[in-house]
């Protein structure tokens, strides 16, 4: 595994692009994402640093992974990270170091390929990005003990808040997979059933509490073998990095439709991740221990080392109105990864002990992550207390749960305590369509 | 939509083929599968007739689809079923009644090209199948309305059966895609937490109530738009065909793991399949009325016609002690699909009215089968009332859940009132391996 004497997350290095301060992406990132410029019809495997993307199809087919990655013109020509994925920690490992030291301030190597920096980099704001890797399964988890408490209070007052399972297992779910959309892709609401405790029958209709979940995902490489659990020490060689996520969910189906068999309308219609996965390598500084697991995790969720990430979020809003008038995007919250109860080597450990596989390209996401304070939650339900406590937004109107035409922009960041240098996952963006008349 | 004017269900229909009586696989029927001959790599399309298998490849490369089937060698040499079933209805109609002339008494085409019924024709038993589909999404839904009656008066006794919104909504759940196995394929016994009253903390090992799930699955062709359902009126030419299912579920995991988010370990270690998909063509002589729904559902759940088929099962069991004496499979139950209270034209339009989309190759299952009586219904947990009533085999030793080395058997037909024509399924089956130590 990577660890902090890594060179390619060397807080000293520098590269020969230019990469403005507070970048999301300076050499010490390098996360990987597909695109096509904008005279080309090919997708292809780009890398972000600062604000260009690298083309990596036109690096290798000059030659420069000659040596240090096996078939990496097939590997990165092609339309997903799917191959790469399934290539391994060594391959990446070995992509990774050789993409950092072709970037790097001093070394020539990609300079001196004539005509290369113009074939190969390209103005971030001038490519075309597609979903970054063909999504096999979709996991949901739900490892905020704040936000599986805050739901708790919220739809079961006068109870325990933690349900008895909560603390020995990482309870989770499986997605629809083929609704994983890319960032910047519009999300239309969703049509459905719902019945309020006044309702004799249930309504039909567009939701009316529409609702975003903070998240982070991750992405599995190499598959494992069905029948045969993958163990917290072999876990993280299955995990290539992560990405952005907003489980776009309806809270009104939800509550309707759940019992016995979890959410399936509420959370389908739509999930937005970002277009950039930030490879595992380059969050290597940023490990942190997580909270204390009281009681201890049976055998088989124990773990070695500290895989909690000191990884910052921020939830932003622009209604209608406030783009009308030019206003900033209102902060609705700022989410922390780090406290997060369950980590990923317990959620792949678990999902896996009853001998189901892992596939290349399956996303795990985290569930929504929320802190204890109001202002560092994930979803609307707590930051309005199930719409009880509305935002009121500078211009004085106020949002419950979503309205038609407002935009939900999520950032995620890992800075350490030197602020200069930003690990960032770019953005997760999705403006919320009407629903169709049917 | 298929009639029964289609000349291919036509009773009278008679091959060249020997079709033995009783066959699963006459004339009328032409289940599309995967296979490879025992000495040929290349997986290619089948379809079954009595006891061989038709190489599509072959009679495609023979050029027997030209004008009526187009680029029919690249639908039929292809590894998986998707690229046929994206191709959509047309192409299914017109690719089923070519492939029933060309097997017709009196029809020469196929007999005339020289050495083709050698070259692609094959035992049954002589070739190798592989899983018929690339599995999308797959889709669990709980649609039988005493399967969910039993399961209520099992689990929470002295309430309700059934829950206030199952008689509203076809409730279902997304299962994991990449554990569905071809029929055959052994399934591991799952690992996993279970925690009964008695215990104060949860034991882990492996599953102690390892049970099936009789039900028909159907597989998708064309893809849907997202933010756009599908109608119950438009939901048929989504739907290509059925398949059998064994929704394997290990019933301890899923009572302590379930809440609030739904079955996950309990159900992801495996769904087994069978290797042949009955076209829904085939069908179409076998369609009959539903049970009444009352109240009556909402408008995007009411359908035209009749969507229920009569499509019987038989759910059989051997032990290894009765395979070590070399006894009969013990005949657990007969479920009968056609009650069902919800059909899948309100499945699909329920999956998609929120603006989920569908994709080519989505498997969406009935959830268990299970009829009035108890020797039809689809799960042991009810068959033996929560292991409470234990199936007593003829070498008098019972059974309340799966033990290491059983074998399940599951087979499905529609024969209507007349015995002698029988559109079979051919089989889903797995046999039990013990759990692995970790």
């Amino acid at each position: 595994m990577p660890n902090s004497t890594d060179p390619t997350t060397d807080p000293s290095l520098r590269s020969w692009v230019s990469i403005p301060d507070g970048s999301d992406f300076p050499i010490q990132n390098l996360p990987y994402g597909i695109f096509r410029p904008a005279a080309d019809d090919h997708w292809r495997v780009g890398v972000a640093i600062g604000t260009q993307v690298l083309d990596l199809a036109s690096v290798a087919t000059a030659g420069l992974f000659d040596g240090h990655v096996d078939h990496a013109v097939d590997l990165f020509s092609a339309p997903t990270l799917n191959g790469y994925l399934a290539a391994g920690p060594s391959v990446w490992a070995a992509g990774r170091a050789r993409i950092s030291t072709l970037l790097s301030e001093g070394h020539r190597d990609l300079l001196d390929v004539a005509g290369l920096t113009e074939s190969a980099l390209f103005d971030h704001a001038s490519v075309t990005m597609a979903l970054p890797f063909e999504v096999a399964d979709y996991v949901d988890f739900y490892s905020s003990v704040e936000h599986a408490t805050n739901l708790g209070r919220i739809l079961r007052p006068n109870q325990e808040p933690l349900l008895p399972n909560w603390k020995h297992l990482p309870i989770g779910y499986h997605g629809r997979a083929g609704t994983v959309v890319l960032s910047g892709t519009d999300v239309v609401r969703p049509l459905g059933q719902r019945k309020s405790p006044d309702d004799a029958t249930p309504v039909f209709g567009p939701s009316i509490r529409l609702d975003i979940e903070t998240e982070i995902g991750f992405v599995t490489g190499p598959p494992s073998r069905q029948g045969t659990p993958v163990s917290t020490d072999a876990a993280a060689d299955h995990i290539f990095g992560l990405v952005l996520v907003n489980d776009w969910s309806a809270r009104d189906i939800q509550a309707w439709e759940y019992q016995p068999l979890g959410p399936f309308l509420s959370k389908s219609f739509a999930t937005s991740i970002s277009a950039w996965v930030v490879p595992l390598a380059a969050l290597a500084p940023y490990r942190i221990p997580g909270p204390a697991q009281d009681p201890t995790p049976l055998a088989y969720l124990r773990f070695e080392g500290d895989w909690n990430y000191d990884l910052s979020l921020a939830v932003e809003l622009t209604t209608p109105s406030m783009r009308a008038a030019g206003s900033e995007p209102f902060l609705v919250s700022r989410p922390y990864y780090g406290l997060m109860y369950w980590n990923m080597l317990q959620q792949l450990a678990h999902a896996t002990v009853n001998g189901a596989s892992v596939r290349t390209g399956d996303l795990f996401a985290s569930g929504t992550i929320s802190g204890p304070e109001r202002d560092a939650v994930g979803s609307f339900i707590e930051r309005t207390w199930n719409g009880t406590e509305p935002l009121v937004l500078p211009d004085g109107s106020e949002r419950r749960f979503l309205e038609d035409g407002d935009e939900i922009v999520i950032t995620g960041w890992c800075a350490g305590s030197d602020d200069r240098l930003r690990i960032g996952f770019g953005e997760v963006r999705g403006t919320i369509q009407p629903a169709p008349s049917i």
